[in-house]
């Protein structure tokens, strides 16, 4: 499971003081795109190989509400792959780790020239199944 | 069933050239919060008498790009209300009539006061139980 | 002048229930969009020519907050045009005509294919040598 | 001088593929947010001791793009400050050092139950004078 850190900004908390619920559909994605870094390929460098990730569905559940002031963690781990689609299981937790939103995403492939949905590229999916393994 | 129409922002598209999928929940938020302003009883009017949304749940199907320069239109539909918790059924569609997204949020009822989960209050209870007889 | 009204969002009031300072440039940009819309030749026609707007300055003077439930006006006027830049005056009104934010900014111009700086191209020049005549 | 580096996150950039010009905005926030809580007084404290930030002015120099996948370094010093009102010069610089953004950004102090502006409190002008002398 890969986990990503840091604080709460202050403009990500709306009038009650929360944390802004699309806000941690952002958080999700910032903890995605570093994984994907992380494992050598990132989505920088994908979009250089004209691959990019539409979002095919998202679910959320809302447990407890993170606040200005808060560092939260937020954890994604691969649920699914089926060459076509992958879906991430990921969860924001405050820095009691307790937990704040537990969701699930999933994502197309897509050329970015062709407009195409598209099977996941080679070089990618082997570094999708190396992660799987290592889960 | 309520809408409501307004132009993408150029901010709220990605380097993709879409809508971040982050922004259908904000469009999502700006229509229900329209709807219950026309609804006689607005969300600043019920956080002056102590009542927030907490969400509890969203699910988001995503079926085609909005872009900047697109005109969407965002819709909102009670789904169940259950005196505890008010689920809404969502959509946005492009200029085009075209389906983009497709969703689903649950809001309970808070005292902003407390902080603690609560029934829907009568007067909002009533309004909410006269719209759906109106669906 | 060119003015532009619409509701605050929710979202974009901060902790303090005011809304947050990074959002009037984007209000800001909002408005600017709309009016180059209605001159016929918007950014999304422009980017289609190749043609978009670095943000050179801007500077911002904040007056009176706006809030979740106000309803805005923002205005542009044109203050300056060279050919190399243009610069814009813009405010930001709530629904009693107060002064919220009084801005000004200055953009260029630049082929989005080449990435280079460039002067206005002849057919928006010409659009904005109206507009100033109109001013 | 205080400095705070971060990945640009994704949703960011806009749709040229550079960083929306009103997060660097934020990022001047998120910096000098960052700032106050290494002097040991954070703005989550303050605002527990009714002390919060209106913002009266702010200039930006846009000089070069930061894009996503670059982590950029915002800095934070101490410009003037007089007792009503406290200046800083904040800087985006990319990864290879180049200056993103120059700005300078000028806050008042306010007491949030009375809603009235007021000079800065004793605890806290003690921390800026320190920080000051330091520079």
């Amino acid at each position: 499971m890969y986990s990503y850190s840091f604080p709460v900004r202050y403009y990500e908390a709306d009038p009650m003081g929360i944390v802004h619920h699309s806000e941690y559909v952002r958080y999700f994605e910032c903890c995605r795109n570093n994984w994907l870094d992380d494992c050598g390929y990132g989505v920088a460098e994908c979009a250089a190989d004209n691959i990019v990730f539409p979002v095919a569905k998202l679910d959320m559940r809302y447990k407890y509400s993170a606040r200005f002031g808060d560092v939260v963690t937020v954890t994604t781990e691969i649920e699914e792959f089926t060459g076509a689609r992958i879906t991430m299981h990921q969860q924001v937790l405050n820095a009691e780790g307790k937990l704040c939103v537990d969701g699930h995403i999933t994502l197309g492939f897509m050329n970015s020239k062709t407009g195409m949905v598209m099977r996941c590229p080679e070089k990618l999916a082997a570094i999708i199944e190396k992660e799987l393994n290592k889960q």
